[in-house]
């Protein structure tokens, strides 16, 4: 490798450094902003946080890095590249082209407008007036359709949505997505149809008992401890904290999660700090020796949510699971569910009812509300469909998929914050995630044939480490697509997922 | 005004204005680590904080400061500019000639070199060796001597010793600092012969019964609620939270103090939580008029020192005060105080009794501890003490002023963290504090007098609202001796706080 190359090179892996530590510290402000901030501090947590965006933006845009990236890539000895530093240098140029193609103008107008459009959905929700809303979507669809016709030609996808669909999980395609979640939404509704019956019988007022919050911060410890996500010891990387909406963020050994108690709700805690600590193993669990480079990151938004999937369902709604972690529930919360047998509550946690909200679903459901969103964004962005009849086609849909009702817009298609956010191109990744995790489902179980029984034992060491070597440590090594192909050996498909959900509400609900 | 003196002025300003939001984020991360860090999160903090600093570094040396200053100053309309607006702008050249005159070698090799020493420091006094801490104090000395030589001349003050105190407190010198101290220790230890007798019998016990520390938490919330320190409403601009070590930090609506709960010491904390709310409120109470610009800043740390110290004696130790306290304190722990009456307790709260350890010092004691850290650091900065004779030295004031025989150098002259971690010029700050406290305290009582039956009824409201105006809302318009002249009519002097002192001590102690 020539000197000139490697110094190129280093220069510019030395900027991502810069971006990627200023970036975490970033993180640690929108935390403290969620969690710990006195509420007056609102005005200038904006301030700092928007000067630090800004400095984040002047280095990610810097012409310097386009520089650089032109001559490590022009360089006549590139190849002589590992597939590491190639990765690097495909990844700051991806982020480089994002940030460069669209034009400053565009830039601080969609950041304006989706401030504007997310306060007014809060308002128009709380007040179920779509016709608020509307004429505010209907702008950030525009900004949005122009941003995503100039990211189609730099990234070289087939439509506007795809580029949408990019940024958020890199050479998937909308066309992609479409075929995989037609055959989904046919087998999802299939076990749903067989399920509906048994489980209109069952009874969810265990769920609803009163449990003390310390006693569920104390079971939230006990989940913590059997994930191995060390958040007490004097080496603890991570955190539990408490907000509205349960988060995580963090980076390698500073990685926290937030979740919410209610009284008469524990379990909605249970399954968030799941969900929420296998994303926060995912984002401890990167590659050590890549940390600080463009590399030592999570793949994709679907990668990532296969991991919170994961541990939440597969793992945490599983009877394995339950067996061992119900007597320590009962261990601590005193008399109020000594009654409660395994069998009973596993199915009351694996209730499968179609609802009209999505972040309330259960396993089988999920992805239906999913799919109604990709299908409805999809024509949005390629102007097949008018923002105003935005509502009825929503309703359409879950009353055909789901067979619900919607009444009101606001438990209907106002029930979101993403579109109002800017972010479309985001839902899929939410079934990309469940299909995925079933793939690696299937795989681990040929290299841990025995987990089932490990699990019910309290024990989540090995499963946890085929995880950590086959999907953590391989980063942001590469695309989504390629590193399921890399793990499972077949390219992405829903059949591993819907064999799993077949067999266990087989099990369930005979 | 001419244009150009209000455009340059204005982009001076911008820059301020970033530099200070960069600071306040700066600050949060600090914060953090303290607090909520997970352990392991220690590294990547580092790199956090050293490109923050390192970018408010660049920020603040940019040679674009230095042209703009020099266009604002020798434009011909400069005497147009109104007083804040010109406090602004000395403001911004002080800070740019002290960043600016230090070789940039000289600043890296001093922040390694702190780093080391404070790590020796720690090695040092944990096992009792001065020598081990000598050679790495050593250096400091040197790196700052050779600081304080090129910021005299570009400071204008009369020798090295000064430019490093005047860091800390502008326009106060060590010859203005001897007078005030050498009539402060004579007073002092006078007050202090008279008080050792009658002190001797007081029974202490009481401060060690055991108190729960949530009921602790508890007693720190009132504390809050009598100062007015909002940590608990929608709109509070303030927490409360844990550390070894206690600290405020924060800048106007979100301000933040740590205190730390020891079973068998509840009045650590009480004390505390007093000391840092002083400091609180002054940080919450600059004038919101200047929000994000240089005088929008406290004055120096005298004038801080002097409002938390204000707030932990002059109010926090008072029999008004505790006359309303005690019974407080008693609902929250239960049977544990219901024997002690308010004469008794006080007097525990007040002793006066001569000690090794500065931050364990009474109220007459105190400033004698600083006098010998002024008398020692001034001699060495002059290179008429060596390092080596530093303990020797240290010893016989403590013996002569104080009459205590220190029998090692970790309760003795390793006591601090300061000299170690650079901070020479520092310590005078803490006595100055003391003295401002005592003329604030004179003017008020003018102002408000019947602020004594005000706090006995639990009412801190008038006595606030005079600080709030008087120094609070004065922000950084003045250097502290002018600040002091402006409030109270007078120089700096030591005489209303040896009448305050004098008064209390004979009626506590007759």
């Amino acid at each position: 490798m020539n000197s000139t190359l490697l110094s190129n090179y280093d220069q510019l892996m030395k900027r991502e450094k810069q971006a990627i530590i200023l970036d975490s510290a970033n993180s640690i402000l929108h935390w403290d902003m969620e969690t710990k901030m006195p509420p007056r501090g609102i005005t200038l947590r904006s301030l700092q946080l928007a000067q630090l965006t800004q400095i984040l933006h002047q280095t990610a845009t810097d012409p310097k890095v386009g520089r650089l990236l032109r001559a490590v890539r022009e360089n006549t000895d590139y190849t002589s590249l590992d597939n590491i530093q190639k990765r690097n240098v495909h990844l700051v140029k991806r982020r480089y082209d994002e940030a460069t193609i669209l034009p400053e103008e565009l830039v601080v107008e969609t950041a304006r407008q989706e401030a504007v459009t997310t306060d007014i959905w809060k308002k128009a929700k709380a007040v179920r007036n779509f016709s608020l809303f509307k004429p505010e979507l209907e702008k950030i669809v525009k900004l949005k359709i122009r941003a995503a016709e100039l990211l189609k030609d730099v990234k070289g996808v087939p439509t506007p949505y795809d580029a949408l669909i990019d940024i958020f999980e890199p050479g998937v395609t909308s066309a992609i997505i479409s075929d995989l979640f037609s055959d989904l939404r046919q087998s999802l509704i299939t076990i749903l149809k067989r399920c509906l019956h048994s489980c209109q019988a069952i009874d969810m007022t265990p769920l609803h008992r009163k449990v003390p919050i310390e006693a569920q911060r104390n079971i939230s410890n006990a989940i913590a401890d059997f994930l191995g996500y060390d958040v007490n010891s004097k080496n603890a990387g991570g955190r539990i904290d408490e907000t509205e909406h349960p988060f995580t963020t963090g980076y390698y050994d500073d990685v926290r999660i937030t979740t919410h108690y209610y009284e008469d709700n524990f379990s909605s805690s249970v399954f968030s700090v799941l969900h929420e600590t296998g994303h926060a193993l995912y984002d401890q669990g990167l590659n050590p020796q890549w940390q600080y480079q463009s590399i030592g990151a999570s793949c994709s938004l679907g990668i990532h949510e296969s991991q919170s999937r994961f541990v939440e369902n597969i793992i945490g709604r599983s009877p394995e699971f339950w067996t061992y972690f119900l007597p320590k529930i009962r261990e601590l919360t005193g008399p109020t569910f000594l009654d409660l047998n395994v069998p009973d509550f596993l199915r009351t946690v694996n209730v499968v009812r179609p609802s009209k909200i999505r972040i309330e679903a259960d396993e089988v459901t999920y992805c239906l509300h999913v799919i109604i969103r990709f299908e409805l964004e999809k024509e949005l962005i390629a102007g097949r469909l008018e923002v105003s009849d935005l509502p009825k086609a929503w309703n359409q849909k879950y009353k055909e998929y789901l067979g619900v009702e919607i009444e009101n817009d606001s438990e209907g298609v106002m029930q979101d914050t993403h579109w109002a956010s800017g972010l479309i191109g985001y839902f899929p990744t939410y079934a990309l995630g469940n299909i995925y995790s079933g793939q690696f489902l299937a795989t681990m179980e040929k290299a841990v044939p025995d987990w089932r029984s490990q699990v019910y034992k309290g024990d989540f060491k090995q499963v946890k480490q085929w995880i950590i070597e086959n999907v953590y440590c391989q980063g942001n090594l590469y695309d989504p697509r390629d590193l399921v192909q890399t793990i499972s050996g077949q390219e992405a498909s829903i059949h591993p997922y819907i064999n799993y959900l077949d067999q266990k509400y087989r099990e369930l609900y005979p």
